[in-house]
């Protein structure tokens, strides 16, 4: 209803019909549903219950025929060239919807150590549209908040798995990583080890799942001291890019995570005297602006961080016209970008 | 008015004294304030006409109690470190303020070979209730359109001059030039070479001023021959900087003005077999997050961007409370970010 600039198609009952329903009267039914403090437990509690049973969908205030509708991107920081890249895809989309987009990168602010809620109660002041959050971990709170007050969100990369039923849209981590590894198999090389991200992250697990499924693929065994996690941050990936050249059969290619890591992983090379890539192919997971910028240029796996940011928004504005998206999770594929970092195994020329 | 959260403090006439004043009725006023376009160009030139007299100020018609104000940042795009950087400075400074900001990237946007307009109309229908552009070139009817709807604006970074009156940001780019140089001095170079910017806008001639200036307080004399316009463009200072090499007496230092440029320097040293910084030593100006993914690491010039775009939103927060800042512009200062891409002449260590 947003877009078409109409009023009149909204799906689903009116406040008054849900205020009946629940007993009150609708100014108390419209305190419970804008997430005002001045309502009874019980009260808050039978409206909930109505506004469930009824499936009621929350209405934007605007004057939609005048005035384009707002929806909301929640990052965890925006001096990001990853925040760029989905703020630009999200915008874009948006602009084509006719819809404007609030940015706040409150999801990682603290107050006094806890995270701060303020960005929710103004998401449920201004009575948003619809939510978009990017690499934002929320808690179950937070999950029922916005399910109490009806407002569709999507995750853009959650970093948890997020609840049954939450609306997602990531990278084919797996198949990245299948990639990456592929393209180094074809190379010729045999010892590939991987720097990888956090253990127990949706993106992290995935694409060391798929470095696993390639090297089985090519019947090459598993050795587990050629995994090393660093958790995404590059100076535990110099460490650990140390450590695996001081194994006695040292990989000559590293699949390399993140390109920020990759970043760590090529000044430990160079502490070692090591060339990228004549002495040790190196290849990314990304394809930041950035990943350009070292030398060799980067060979890495792109991840489509605006297309993903767009395909979120337009699924959101599908929720905000009611609909249900087929699937949870919408996943987009990558492709290899090939540079300068990466060369065939010695012998193998 | 807006921070705050009370309506009353509003400073000027109201919208029926400005129809008084212009001899129509309040909703004739209302609509030439809102850019509608049914109104007799007489009677908009009248209405325009008692704005101006008595100083009108615009009034978010959100309510103020209730909802957070927004505030508009239109950027040229979205997707390059450069607009991450601002964005983070006035999405902290909203979020101190109470506001929230909506992002929009039209500024650079085109419909069919022209500047789209939409971005402004937008403003106009939902009420913004200031505007903040990051690099914008508005056109002297775009300037004269916010003048009329009476939206308080400012400019973060202008590529060109503004109007006189118009507010802005910048960094003290003068004194950035003066400050490379220097450091080149001090490192023992007398063939130091600059890679600028535009010729024509704010940021590249003050840097160029700068330099000259140093080596005039030098006593070095001024060699035409080293000074090189790039544009801002990566491949092109790429290509100038060959030019330099080529010179019967070829730079030892350079000052880039810009740390993209400094990519395509890097590059056109490496082609001809030079060392940064044994051979040549390069300074930049900017500090992007990229430049410290260089290899060797980029000396820099460190532009405060965020500091610049929160104190834009700062000042525009005095204005739509019906301020008017001292001085039209604002200039923050920059600072030398040694890295690793400058050293002593040879012979001088």
């Amino acid at each position: 209803m947003v877009r078409s600039g109409s009023a009149s198609v909204a799906a689903g009952p009116t406040l008054a019909v849900v205020a009946r329903e629940a007993g009150v009267s609708v100014p108390t039914a419209s305190k419970v549903v804008n997430g005002r403090e001045d309502v009874a437990p019980e009260t808050r509690r039978r409206v909930t219950e109505a506004l469930d049973r009824l499936g009621y969908a929350r209405r934007p205030r605007f004057d939609v025929a005048k005035v384009p509708g707002l929806v909301d991107l929640v990052v965890h920081s925006l001096d990001t060239s990853w925040s760029g890249a989905v703020l630009h895809g999200v915008e874009a989309a948006a602009h084509d919807a006719g819809l404007e987009v609030v940015v706040s990168a409150g999801a990682g602010r603290t107050r006094g150590g806890r995270p701060e809620r303020s960005w929710l109660d103004k998401l449920i002041a201004r009575g948003s549209s619809g939510v978009l959050f990017n690499l934002a971990e929320l808690t179950s709170s937070q999950y029922a908040w916005l399910e109490q007050h009806r407002i569709p969100f999507v995750m853009i990369d959650p970093v948890l798995e997020p609840p049954p039923g939450v609306v997602s849209v990531g990278a084919a981590n797996w198949q990245g990583g299948v990639t990456a590894t592929d393209h180094l198999l074809a190379l010729g090389h045999e010892r590939i080890a991987v720097v990888a991200g956090h253990q127990h992250t949706v993106c992290g697990n995935a694409r060391v799942a798929g470095y696993r499924s390639a090297l089985a693929s090519a019947g090459l065994r598993h050795r587990p001291e050629y995994v090393r996690h660093a958790g995404f941050d590059e100076s535990v990936a110099h460490r650990r890019m140390l450590d695996l050249l001081d194994l006695p059969e040292p990989p000559t290619a590293v699949f390399v995570c993140s390109d920020r890591m990759a970043l760590g992983v090529y000044e430990a090379l160079a502490e070692r005297g090591l060339r990228v890539p004549d002495d040790v192919s190196v290849i990314g997971f990304g394809d930041l602006p950035e990943s350009g910028w070292l030398s060799p240029a980067l060979t890495t796996v792109r991840q489509p961080l605006s297309e993903m940011a767009a395909t979120a928004l337009r699924l959101l504005v599908r929720m905000m016209d009611g609909e249900r998206p087929e699937s949870t999770r919408t996943e987009l594929s990558t492709r290899l970008v090939p540079r300068s970092s990466t060369a065939p195994a010695r012998g193998t020329a």
